[in-house]
C-alpha cells in the first residue's frame, strides 16, 4: 500500500486527492494545506488521513513515500526540492518551476537519487491526445503540417505568470508528447489590457520538419474554447475538448501539390479531396486517474512516468524563450 | 441610366453583373471576359449587352460612365489606371494593385480627373459590420482590447499571392472601417506546405492605443471558419459571418482591474462580471448589393465612396509591410 | 429540344424557369403568371421566352411538349388536366390535388394518354436521400426501428390548407420513396393558434411491419428545423438538411435484447453498443436540378418517373387519412 | 440539527446523500442498501452514518425525522407509507407510487398525519424553470400557445416501466409548476421494439385554454436532446438543458392574426414580427440541492412544499390517462 502525502487542497488538490484515495494500492496518508477553512474540508472528507497547515510535517515524515504538489507556481520548486532531498518520489503541478534552471535541478535531484518525478501534464493522459499520438504513429495523418490551438475563456486570471503559463503550457506538453522534435524557433505576441500580466498571448512554434505550431491563448474572450486542429498531408483533425460524444473528428482529406493545372485563372494547381468525416469512438476515463495510476505504477516499478521532469523541463525551456520574445508580462 | 462595363465575368464578376444590372438607374451595357465559353455564358443571360474578349472595346467605349474590374489581381493596376485615363469611374475588386505604389498612383490618378474609385471592401457594406461600427460608435463596447479572426477553409488556393492577401485582407479592410486609426507595428509569420505561397498565415497588428489584433487565415484547414472576436472594456461581441440568425452576438461581460484581493491564492485581483447574451436582429441585405448601390450613387452625386481608393491604398500599405516580416511566400 | 411551359412564376416557379432554361435538350418556351409584376420581371430575365397571363395561351399552344405548373395548390387539379387532355407531359407541384380523388384522376388521365405526369418530390432528388435508400437496401441500417422528422420554423403560412400539408407532405413522399410498404394506421393531432388552419402537427403513422413514423411540423416556432432521425437494429442516421457538410451522420451504434441480466436493479435486459459516428461525403448537386432532368429524360425516353402521380397519390391518400383524425384545421 | 435517512444508495441516492449531508442544519444519520458492495462504499464515504441492509431498521428508528427514498419504483409505494406510518417526513424519488390509487393514499397518509411529502421534481428546482415562470407569470410571453419537448438518449432502458414514466414525467412535472390548467385530454402513443415496454413515445396533452404540449421521449435514439419550446403570443422560448451558457433563449418575435392580406397569393393573413433573440444570464446552482434544502426548510417550519405529494399525484394520473390510450408496454 503506498503512502501519498498532498500538499495544496484548493480546487485542483481536491480531485488530486480523490484519485489518490481511490486508487487501488494506494492511501492518501497525510494533507496539507496552509488555509484553515480547507484543511477543515480535508478533514471532513478524508477522515482517515492526517492533516496539518505545515508541509514540512509531511516532508519529514518518514512513511510518506510519495508526495503530490499542487500549491501556487512559486512553491513549487523549493517543496519538490525539500521532498525528493527527503527521499520522496515526487508528483508536481504544472509548470513544475518558474525557470528552467530550477527545473534542470529537480530533474538532476531526482536523478541522482533515483525516485520518480512526475509532471502533472493532465492532457497526455486523456483519450483523445492518446489517439492522436497512434494516429500520428500509425502514419494515418501522412506528414504533418500544422498545430493550431485556441485556449480561451473569460477569467481565472492568474497572479503569477501571464496567460501563456497557464494555457499554453498545456499545448506544449501534448506537443511535446505527440512529436519526436523540439522547435526550432519560438515567438510569441501578447498583451496585458488589465493587469501586468499578459491576458491574451500568440505563440509560434517553427520545428525542423517544416512542421509548425500556433497557440492562441487568452482571459479575456466571453466563449470557452479548447479546440485543436492538426493537419497532415493524408488527413487533417479537429479536436474539441468540450464536446462529448465528438471529442475528435478526423477528416478524410487530402491537399497535394497536383501536376494538372486549374481552370479557373489565378487558381493555384494545388489539387485536394474533400472525403468523409469520422469521429472514433474514444474510450470514456478521466485522464487525471489515469495520470495518478500512472504515478503509482512508476513509483511501485520504478518504470520513467511518460511526464517525466524532462518532459517539464523542456516545456519550461520553450516557455522562457516565449517569453523572452514577448517582452514583460509573462 | 447610368451605363456600365464589366471586366471579368468569373465567380464574382457574374455576381457583380446581377447587381450592376438590377441596380436602379443602371444598365450593364458591356461585358468582357477572355474566356469564350464565360463570355458565351454572359452573352446568354445578358441578351441586352454588348459581349467583347477585349478589355480595350470597353475602355475605348464614350458611351460607358464607370468600369467594374473584376479580373485576376495582377490585371487590377494596368486595367484600372487605362479606364481612370479614359474618364471612367472604376469599381476594382480587392486587392486594388499588387504595390502600394500602384495603388497610390491610381488614388493620384482618380483624384487629378476627379472620378470615383472605389475599392470593394464587401464585408464593409453587410449589416454585421454596420453593427459592429454603429456599436463602437455608441460606446457601447467600452474602449476596445482587442480583435481577433479565424479565416480558414480548405482549398481555392490562389496563384497570384499567398493566403494573407486573399483572406487577411477583408480584416484589413474591416479593422480600416471599424477603427479610426492605424496599425503601429505589423507582423505575421505563415508557412507553404505544398507550392510557394504561403496557405497559411498568422497577422499581428499592434495599435498606438494599446489595442491589438491578430488575424488568422487558411487555406489548408478542413473547418470552413468564419469568425471575428472584438473585445472591449464594457462588452465582448462575436461575429460569426456563417451563420444566418446568429450572426452577431453581444456579450454584456465586463472586466476590470479590481480594488479587492481574491480569495484564490495566486488569483488575480481583476474583477470581471458575466451577464446577458445579446443577439440584434440584423436588416436581411445583400452587401454586394448595397456597395454596388452605393458606388452609383457616388458615381451620380460625387459622393466620396466608404471604401474610396485610399482605404485600398491604406490597406496594401499595411499588407506589403506583413510581406516583409513573414518572409517569401506572401 | 424539348419546348416546355411553366405556369407560376413566384418563388418557387423562378427556381424551375432557371432550371428548365439550363437543362440540355430543354427550352423554356413559355412563361405564364397572372400578376403583371412577376410577368414583367420574367420577360426582363428570359427574353427569349414567350409570357402571358393566362394559362389557356400555354395549354392550347401545338409547340409545347411540356407544362410545368407551379401555382397555388387549390389550382393544380384543374390546370394539369386541362394540360394532360391537350396532350401534353406534366410536371406538378406539391400537392399535386386537394383530394385523392382528384389525384386518382389525373393518374388515371395520364396512364389513357401515355403522358408522363411527375409530382415534384424535390427531396428525393437530394444526394442525402438518395444514400439513406442505399443504405436501407444494402441492409446498413439492419431492420427499421422508425423514422422521426421535425420541420418548424416561423411564418410562412398559407391559406389553402394547414401545416401538414405543407411541410409533413415532405416527409411521407420521402417515406413513399425509402419504404416498401404503406402505413396501416395513420393519425395527426393540430392546433391553430391563429387562423383556420393548423400551425403545428403531429403525424403518426404507424406500418405492418412495426415499423412507426412521427412527424412534427410547425410555422409557429423560432428555430428553423428540418431534421430526420431514422433507427434501425444496426445503425442510427441524422439527416439535418440546413447543414452543408454534415447533412446526414450515421452512428455505428446498435442495441438488442441481451441474454444477460443488468447489474443495476430496475434496468432493462437489452444491451446497446456505441460505436463510431461516420459522415460521407455527399455528392454536391441541386436536388431540383436533378429532378427536373429526370423529367426531361422521362419526357424524352417515356421512362416511368421516380416520383410519378402515383407517389403523389399515395402521399395524397396518407394526408387525408390524417386530416379526417386531426378534425378542421387541416 | 434535523437527522435523515436514505433509503437507496444508487445513482441518484448517492447524489442525495452529498446533498443531505452538506445541507445545512441537517445530517445523514443512517443509509440503508440491500447491495452488499454499494452499502460498502456508504461507509467509507460517510463514516459519521449508520449503514444497514435493512429498510426497517431507519423505518423503526425514532431518532430520524426524514426519510428518503430512492429505491426502484415498484417499492416506493409500500416504504413511503411504511416511513409516514411511523412518523416520518418522506422525500420521495418519481414517480411517487406505480398508480393513482397508490399516490392518492400516500397523499392522505401524509395530510391525516401532518407530515411532510415531497416528490423529488428536481427540474422545478432549477435555475431556468424557474425563470420561465417567472416570464409566464409576469406576462412577457403573452397569451400560451404550445409546450413542445424533446428528450432522447440512448439506452438506460428501465424495467418497471416504459419511457413515458422515466422521461415524460419530468414534463408533466414541469408543467404542473408552469401552468394553473391540468389537461382536458390526453393521449400516447409508443412502440417496443427490444422488449415488452415503450422505449419511443409521443405524449400529447390538450388545455381548456386552446394550449396543447406535446412531449417526444426516446431511450432508442443516438443524439441525446433535453429541449423544450414554449411558445406564446409575445414571445418565445427555447430551453436547451444540455447547454451550459446558454440554457435559456428569449425570441422576441410576436405572430398574430393581421388585418391586411398578404402579397403573395396563397400567404395566409398572418403576420409576424422577428425581433432580437436574448440569452438571461441565470444563476449557477445545481436543482438537487436547491430541492433538499427545500424539504429541510418545509420539514422545519411546516410549509407545504412546492412539489408535494398532490402534484405527483396530478402527474401519476396524466400518466395513467396517457397509459390508456397508448395501450400496453407502457
Amino acid at each position: 500500500m503506498l503512502r501519498n502525502g498532498l500538499i495544496g487542497f484548493g480546487y485542483w488538490g481536491s480531485s488530486l486527492a480523490r484519485n489518490f484515495q481511490t486508487a487501488p494500492a494506494s492511501v492518501l496518508a497525510s494533507i496539507c494545506d496552509s488555509d484553515p477553512e480547507r484543511i477543515a474540508q480535508a478533514a471532513a472528507l478524508y477522515p482517515g488521513s492526517t492533516t496539518t497547515p505545515s508541509a514540512n510535517d509531511l516532508i519529514g515524515d518518514p512513511d510518506l513515500a510519495a508526495i503530490a504538489i499542487a500549491t501556487p507556481p512559486a512553491t513549487h520548486f523549493p517543496l519538490a526540492m525539500a521532498a525528493l532531498k527527503a527521499g520522496k518520489h515526487v508528483w508536481i503541478e504544472k509548470p513544475m518551476a518558474c525557470s528552467s534552471s530550477e527545473a534542470a535541478s529537480l530533474v538532476e535531484e531526482a536523478r541522482a537519487r533515483n525516485l520518480v518525478l512526475m509532471v502533472d501534464h493532465t492532457f497526455v493522459y486523456s483519450p483523445a491526445v492518446r489517439k492522436i499520438r497512434e494516429l500520428i504513429q500509425g502514419g494515418e495523418l501522412g506528414s504533418l503540417y500544422y498545430y493550431d490551438s485556441v485556449r480561451t475563456n473569460l477569467g481565472r486570471f492568474q497572479n503569477d505568470a501571464g496567460v501563456l503559463w497557464d494555457l499554453a503550457y498545456h499545448d506544449l506538453a501534448i506537443l511535446d508528447y505527440l512529436l519526436d522534435q523540439q522547435p526550432a524557433q519560438v515567438s510569441a505576441h501578447g498583451a496585458a489590457h488589465l493587469g501586468d500580466r499578459h491576458e491574451v498571448s500568440y505563440l509560434t512554434l517553427e520545428y525542423p520538419s517544416g512542421f509548425h505550431a500556433h497557440v492562441h491563448v487568452s482571459w479575456l474572450t466571453p466563449v470557452k474554447v479548447r479546440r485543436v486542429m492538426l493537419a497532415g498531408s493524408k488527413r487533417m483533425l479537429a479536436w474539441n475538448d468540450l464536446e462529448s460524444a465528438r471529442k475528435l473528428e478526423i477528416y478524410d482529406h487530402s491537399v497535394s501539390a497536383a501536376a494538372s493545372p486549374g481552370k479557373e485563372e489565378g487558381q493555384r494547381r494545388i489539387g485536394y479531396r474533400a472525403g468523409e468525416l469520422h469521429i472514433p469512438w474514444l474510450e470514456v476515463s478521466e485522464p487525471l486517474q489515469n495520470a495518478v495510476r500512472h504515478f503509482i505504477d512508476c513509483v511501485q516499478t520504478g518504470a520513467r512516468p511518460l511526464t517525466d521532469g524532462e518532459s517539464g523541463l523542456r516545456v519550461t525551456k520553450i516557455l522562457e524563450q516565449a517569453q523572452e520574445t514577448a517582452g514583460a508580462g509573462q
